[in-house]
């Protein structure tokens, strides 16, 4: 992605996802889908490895436009699935970008 | 992981790894075993996806801390290799967690 301009704000959400995870992937498109419709919202990365660790970062232009996608009605019923049916554990870390490189295009 | 005490920091790599990459999965064994030994390293979260994105999160207690580790020679000749060799590009950010919050554990 292009870099935006610094500073902005990153949410990394580390997680393991439980072996019986029906409807997991439906509901991870349909919060993408939501997500990046939301004011703020910059880009998001995703990568989960075959072991089962997941790292999905975020970016956001505010903390507010944080909050605001966090309390979002649908996204919350997400997230009480994600405890419920999807995830044995996650990390949520709010994070303000203040340095970035990069090498070519990913 | 244990979520270490905040501010802390946090230095998301984000890169798309070539087709042919001899060697890598050794450079990045050493180099996750080279930079936890440095001082300030909390920690290291890292997945990567089937279809070559890939995610490494190394948390860290300053950005002193962080420019050491980048610093080191050996680490710079990973880094060089990396751009040579490894990867079609990727992207660093260094970022300063402000909020955390987890759910059981992973």
């Amino acid at each position: 992605m292009i870099l935006p301009e610094i500073p902005y704000y990153a949410v990394i959400f580390t997680s393991r996802k439980n072996a019986e995870a029906d409807g997991y992937d439906e509901m991870a498109d349909r919060m993408e889908k939501l997500g990046s419709s939301f004011p703020g919202f910059l880009g998001i990365q995703s990568a989960r490895s075959e072991e089962g660790l997941g790292i999905t970062v975020s970016y956001w232009k505010t903390l507010q436009d944080i909050s605001k996608w966090k309390a979002d009605t649908e996204h919350r019923q997400a997230q009480s699935q994600g405890r419920s049916d999807w995830y044995s554990g996650y990390e949520v870390r709010i994070a303000k970008i203040e340095r970035q490189y990069s090498f070519k295009e990913i």
